[in-house]
């Protein structure tokens, strides 16, 4: 038994849905959650400022003594996940792996459609993680840049217009490809399940990244004996480097409980 | 004639707009642009992370021996003007005053719409200004947080469905109010001039914040005889907080030339 935290962090709002998988998979471990709202969002930056920025994301959660981080980002873990893991010694697990193993298992016919944000579809590392599990597999990769803005305006409810349409137009050429496994490269898009699902119709299955980092975490630590007793209540402490007020207020909408009072704030360009 | 360089900053790329304005008004004077790209976009953002934000693009921009700042940036300019004039002893100029004089000016009616981000239109800094200097206006005002997204998505051309259908639907209760002048409250926003002057129709007049703050400049500069010779060549200067060459492949949508080599990237963080 390892009683650490967890730390777990995400460019702003998004990782929170892997908390959610988290609390209810790992309701003895003791949480602790960073979301960089300051610098929001991530995706759309070159390599050298998201690798800077993650640096300084793993400074800050490692002044906890924690037992393992997951970055419940799809930018981060497609950009930076190899030199995070090269410079730290604990246990640092992206969303790229879990999630193409889920892929690989899925499909039924190897085609498999992946979308993220543009600095996640630049780095190609979900297709090469599940082109070397599933040689043959026949990939359709799109980002899709407005997705996240969307998501972080709320607005994410089947029949907003907008949403549909700017769904539609992103999709139309991983639909066309005939996939059958949908890989939701990005934290922030299981809020957008609804829309992208009745899209994509339900003979589609939808990988959401979040709950498979949270299913891999849950796996590696329990194989290595480091889980608390799950009899346990864990605490959970949420940082982020914008207004802690907002990230409350926010917060709900993706971890469908209420954190008010429970999250501070960090001046995170001094990690 | 005072020959040290005009500062200007932006969250971005928007405030190039202003730039190009300057060129073309002040081609004598030397400028030193900079971007904050890589804490893109400041509109959503908390009061406090946005002034903690813009002491640093002014602390960064005193590095040089100016005679002025432009704020090109209405979120900071709504946000964090008086603050800014209050600890800095040179002047520093926002978009707000310019475009509300502006505004007071071409309306007939006194009827006039303000958009802007999320910050902008909840510091209610246009219409106070406006009502001042025209305490009969009617005003009407909506936050339009997907327009930076789209912006920078280079989304701004007249039949883009996605970017059609966001206009129409912010602008709905605008137009609904009968307005006859729309102040574009955000440096961003004149790149989408085409499809928001579509919807509004041709006798609304649509004020550019970047233009008016340029304006503003050569009166303000001017009157204190403190223009170079026009005849002269200005220097300018790009710096931007991300990746250099993102910067320079993008500013000429903003800008209209080639800026390419003539970008250099800072560390923001440490002003």
């Amino acid at each position: 038994m390892d009683t650490r935290p967890i730390g777990v962090f995400d460019s702003g709002m998004g990782g929170l849905t892997a908390v959610r998988q988290m609390l209810q998979l790992l309701p003895g471990e003791d949480i602790v959650y960073f979301g960089d709202t300051g610098r929001v969002p991530y995706g759309g930056r070159s390599v050298e400022t998201i690798v800077r920025y993650a640096r300084q994301d793993v400074a800050f959660l490692r002044g906890f003594d924690l037992k393992a981080i997951v970055i419940a980002c799809g930018t981060v873990s497609t950009t930076a996940l190899h030199l995070l893991n090269s410079e730290n010694a604990i246990p640092i697990l992206g969303v790229v792996q879990p999630a193409a193993n889920a892929a690989a298992k899925a499909t039924r016919t190897g085609n498999i459609g992946v979308i993220g944000t543009k600095a996640t579809i630049r780095s190609g590392a979900y297709e090469t993680s599940i082109r070397t599990l599933l040689p043959t597999a026949r990939l359709t990769a799109k980002a899709c840049p407005l997705l996240v803005p969307l998501v972080e305006d709320g607005r994410v409810r089947r029949g907003d217009p907008v949403t549909e349409r700017v769904v539609a137009e992103y999709l139309a050429p991983v639909k066309a490809a005939g996939v059958d496994t949908l890989v939701l490269g990005c934290t922030h898009y299981p809020l957008l399940r609804d829309v992208i699902s009745d899209y994509m119709g339900v003979g589609v299955t939808l990988i959401d990244t979040g709950e498979q980092a949270a299913l891999a975490a849950a796996e590696l630590l329990g194989g290595q004996n480091k889980l608390n007793d799950p009899g346990r209540t864990g605490e959970r402490r949420y940082y982020a480097s914008d207004s802690a007020e907002d990230f409350a207020a926010t917060a709900s909408l993706y971890l469908g409980s209420d954190i008010s009072g429970m999250v501070e704030r960090v001046a995170i360009e001094n990690y």
